[in-house]
């Protein structure tokens, strides 16, 4: 018999992975989001409290990407008109950060209440409940956080329709990240992006692609490290970011093995080989923020390779 | 003490593969090309005899790509006013058919002077000088045939600046490959490529060209198949082939795992999980080219996992 009432942790995630622009993304350790559901005796889905999103997040539940995915889980299920739930959001990371913020409580919302009900679904059979949370959240139902976030590791969205969703190996890699407190909305930062590309970066984009995707199943650092280079995308995101070449210098100079931005931006990352490189280069990356006026966060953390948890 | 004549086999190649628009390419056993060399007292590289090009290829030793590239590694080495030799080149296999003819030649002089000066170079080392000898044939120095020609099995060149050569796992696959009997100089099918794609349409491409390598490395024949699409090039270089696209059908039809246009073409292959099945996919082809009036030649052949091999 199920509980009733459970808590979930679902991870952060790093979308495009620098040349993989929306077909690969990570799971990091930390930060993440926090989901408490609670089964109640009425149907219905409720959000009852949000916190540390500063009041920026809808309390309806059709509007909120959480309990609006939930309601389609439940409607799918048939289980609508009997199930009713409340969610508490506990949001432990910064929205619009290009960490994959709403997938992050999608995912917690929908890992929850699977686990209410039981498990009826596996995680792959809940990711298109989840990309209808990213569509209502972003505008575009990508699946380059939310994959991630829900299978745990690195993962290859190597199509959308039908959609085929593919797990890789994850490096043993360590990841800085570094939030520049400034404002890219996904929304934007896609629009910035040329709709058509010259045969000869893409081809060098997908030489890159094949490239890292063979250096994380060869275990290469120095593959995977010469494959991290976005010759289309990174251009032109990266005028939003302050400082953004000088940063990836730094964190070279530190001791990265790849550098870019996490997803849409403003977030950037690095792999590095342990904790303590990944702690250096954190926090170089946020001293030469601050030496521009910039105020930031930084993250040390690992690849998570289980996906969302059960606290 | 190396011997003073040297006979050596190099194999025929199927570049792209599919949607790995000129950073894929893999070879087969048959068909190929053999060069036989011997050393001469005098300095100087001279093809003495050519047979099977229908008298199309230079004798001319600064025109022809064999001679030339190995004129250019003698250089290289500082041997060039010390080491003669003469060539003999048996083609073995058809030219402008889309299946690395000029590759093959190529790197089976560029292996055979390698092996009579007793093998100052390894097959990597090689790889520049078969590029060089691309160049002259074909008016660009691309390495999608030379390269597994050299290394054998599936390779993916990443990167032409600086040059970044990955061996992948071959699959354990057959090949069925036909060629039909009409003429697609690669320069002109090169030139009929849109020069800017839609970003869309890169982003399919590379998630296929994601998909196809993890299935290497996965050995999910699968996978495989189904990344072997093209939105891209095949569109374009399909209407140089006489009914590509029943070609397609009839294959997929009789058991194939993924079906393309070999290199530039005009030369088809399809994967198969065997050779019985690979045998009947290439008749089934040869016999649809013949209703529509094409004559063709057809092979069928497991990859070639070693490269060039000495005789």
């Amino acid at each position: 018999m199920p509980a009733d009432s459970v808590r979930v942790f679902a991870p952060a995630t790093v979308a495009n992975v620098v040349c993989g622009f929306d077909i690969l993304g990570f799971a990091v350790e930390r930060p993440g989001d926090e989901v408490r559901m609670t089964r109640r005796p009425a149907p219905g889905v409720r959000i009852t409290r949000i916190s540390g999103d500063e009041g920026r997040l809808p309390l309806a539940a059709e509007r909120n990407t959480v309990s609006a995915s939930v309601q389609m889980l439940l409607r799918h299920l048939g289980r609508e008109d009997e199930v009713g739930v409340d969610i508490e959001l506990h949001k432990q990371m910064p929205i619009g950060s290009g960490l994959g913020s709403s997938a992050a409580s999608t995912v917690a919302g929908l890992w929850a209440i699977n686990e209410l009900l039981g498990r009826p679904l596996s995680a792959l059979e809940l990711l298109p409940f989840a990309m209808q949370g990213e569509e209502l959240a972003c505008g575009a139902g990508h699946a380059d956080n939310v994959a991630p976030a829900l299978l745990g590791g690195m993962v290859l969205i190597r199509s959308y329709a039908p959609l085929d969703v593919v797990r890789l190996p994850a490096p043993a890699l360590h990841c800085a990240i570094v939030y520049p407190h400034v404002e890219v909305p996904t929304r934007d930062a896609r629009q910035l992006i040329r709709q058509t590309v010259s045969l000869k970066d893409a081809v060098t984009q997908w030489g890159n692609v094949a490239g890292l995707v063979s250096g994380l199943f060869l275990n290469d650092i120095g593959l995977i490290g010469r494959s991290m280079q976005d010759v289309l995308v990174e251009p032109v995101r990266a005028m939003l970011i302050p400082g953004f070449y000088r940063l990836r210098e730094l964190a070279l100079q530190a001791g990265a093995i790849g550098f870019g931005i996490s997803g849409s931006g403003p977030s950037v990352f690095a792999f590095a080989p342990d904790e303590a490189t990944a702690a250096a280069i954190t926090e170089q990356l946020r001293q030469h923020l601050a030496s521009l006026g910039v105020g930031s966060q930084g993250y040390v953390s690992a690849i998570n390779q289980q996906g969302p948890r059960v606290l």
